[in-house]
């Protein structure tokens, strides 16, 4: 039995990862931290001060961290010190940060950190890289949609994606948005579609001569984020103490 | 049998037209001029400065105008003078070109004048207006595509389907991409693809409460404008001497 | 204050039309059947065979229906013998049960019955049929995808699409798929995917002369069902005594 | 200077390849045969039978083969016996042609045999095989369209497609439409779309757990087909004498 705890157990995804961890017969839901106090699945959440406390008392295999930057580096500071393994999702590190946090894990226990935790996202980005090797010399074009709500444009994943473009083929400048008289050389193109309850659809173009290859992926429910880490709690326990990515996790 | 002429006839759209009105049986290719001298499916095509002279002389039904702004007003007005129908594919023409152009077809000849002479393209016009009526309060997207050489953004036939939803919603910001920060409101986002060798993509997305709806129209070959033109010049000899649009040809 | 009670309350739709009706400041849930007994939204569900006793102690405004053909039936009658006004999502009715429920209803009470209360679909449907006008000669391909648990090939709402085609086109052979030697000729092919959790998307393609037109409806959430049953309720209350399609409720 | 032949050099395909080794200033067209006689490009195109002779005389570097199953047999064996390196895009050969035509060059010249010589299609191939290696959970659903006058279906394209898949993930029910009650299990679901003048799209789509990874081609112009033999027979003039494929001229 995998003993989890959750931080920002109150939150969209933290509330999602519970309910998962709750459905599952391998797996125990042993405590929670929020900014705020409640329960969640039958299980009290505590506030955040609280996680070494907690993690004393109920001594869990896991903690699953979806909350903010700040918040995160404190939380995996402490389950390090309490050899508890670490599934993060947090996202917008400052370098610094990111060297804390290395510091804080390796050595000491197995973390899974990724800003993507989907399954198909994960596969998708390596076709991505696939692609890229061999369509160098096409034309590429990135297009993602997401809900009207959603803030920050182009969206993680597609960062991702043009960081792994990036990678293969150099920098590439990017262009997001054409208007006017234009002229396309080297770029790749961003397009960022905002709209309605879009889940998450993200596309790369290949345009060449007279044949286009695109690669797509589309989510239909933010579940299978939460999904994906409860998969990765389920593999990180035990691990040598160094940090993986969700490729480790998937064998990719 | 339709007697035509094709001015701008060594050009592309020209080419394209003249293989087509060879092919017809009920067509019969009379003349052509351009800036240079060349011939067209075996008819001899001249300088521009002779039009009036090749009207006089061969007496066409129609001639077909695919040229630019400044050379394409002056045809009209010699074709006007003939009696001879026109046919207009010619774009970027100025608010004072439009009203000489007017003056000199009202009353004189029938003309049909678009930006767009392929069947599906007009149709697809008529159902995104059909759409608008319906789903105003959808976020609206649109997308176009093209190869990498077009210099325009975004295309003729999208400024086109701009036009229709200021139409009939109201004239809403377009937005030509997104990066950074952003907040989406009441905004049309245009979203312009170029690369390889695309012939011409069109969508329009209706984002809304956990559904979509997409209209999008796709060209194959760039023949559709030239069919679409000699469609017109089919049905334009005889008319009454005044200004239609393609859609009075398709009666849509 | 509009009240209403649920048929099939315990259901995967009548548990969502719960849900919005309680999230609905205008409206009271005042009671529910089903063939079992439980709560919803702290509003008792009762047997179906006590639902006219419920129907005159709680005097609701309107009944919502989503259950089976048969159970459907006397629900309505009840409903309609005690003046309450009906909105029907059942489906599967024989010509002989249609021909009972018009006979409860016309001139006693207002139902607004539909194969599919979601907005944009009934949006999609009226836009396929003006493209249908405009394109009768372009071959016509019709594609819809769904989760891998779906039974019935193709989906209701596919359905329709055909039978809005043969209204307009009159009655085209279907085909349900291609192998081996074929030719195309005036037939409609029918394609049906069936695949993970696809909510439901369909699509009708246009192909013609070197263009293509698409029309296509996606869903991302089954709530959306739900919230046009809502609406609906909504408007058909004080409504004439007679059957309503949800194109009335949506003025389309 | 490349010598090139053509056989079915009046053709479609042979035609397009004429005019591309026409415009490709390191080749030089020598000569074609086909069941007519004619010229291609200024060069004379003689019967098939005069094939041994024209090869003795023109002393060509490759020959590049677009017929029949039992044309292309012999022409291969003349042009084996000539030492004249082979480009073999002929379909449709029985295991023993196969055999008769692995005997003749095998040791003698080298040849490349594909049945898509478009650089796009193979790396789509190349990038379907990878997803199937990942994604061999997910449902799979293949999807090619082309235009009304396509007999085969499904396209050799997309057999071809359904090889790769078989050889990752083991031979999988085929079903090719589905219509009434179904029931999907392990099967990989194939649609094949006819219609208009589409010049050949083919996708292949992953439908998984609340996501869907698809990955697409999409032709605009059959001279892909015709540029990629051009390619083959740039590379495959001084190989060692065997069968390659086009992932061999790829590199891929």
């Amino acid at each position: 039995m995998i003993k989890v705890v959750i931080s920002g157990a109150l939150g969209r995804m933290g509330t999602t990862i519970g309910r998962i961890v709750d459905e599952s017969p391998d797996m125990e839901l042993v405590g929670g931290i929020d900014i705020r106090e409640g329960t969640l699945y039958g299980t009290q959440v505590v506030p955040a001060e609280k996680l070494d406390e907690l993690l004393k008392e109920k001594k869990p295999d896991v903690l699953i961290d979806f909350t903010i930057a700040a918040a995160a580096v404190e939380n995996i500071k402490i389950a390090a010190q309490n050899n508890v393994a670490l599934i993060v999702g947090t996202t917008g590190f400052s370098p610094e940060q990111r060297e804390t946090i290395r510091t804080a894990i390796e050595g000491n226990v197995p973390a899974v950190i990724s800003s993507n935790f989907s399954v198909g996202v994960n596969i998708f980005w390596k076709l991505v890289r696939e692609a890229a090797r061999e369509l160098g010399d096409y034309d590429i074009e990135v297009t993602e949609a997401h809900h009207r709500h959603k803030k920050d444009a182009p969206s993680g994943t597609a960062k991702t994606i043009l960081e792994i473009l990036d990678q293969e083929l150099g920098n590439r400048e990017k262009v997001y948005g054409r208007v006017g008289e234009t002229e396309r050389k080297g770029e790749i193109g961003v397009h960022v579609i905002r709209g309605g309850d879009i889940v998450g659809d993200h596309a790369v173009l290949f345009a060449g001569n007279f044949e286009c290859i695109e690669i797509s992926h589309r989510a239909y429910d933010r579940a299978i984020f939460a999904q994906g880490a409860v998969r990765a709690a389920r593999w990180v326990v035990g691990r040598e103490p160094r940090i993986y990515s969700m490729q480790d996790v998937l064998g990719i």
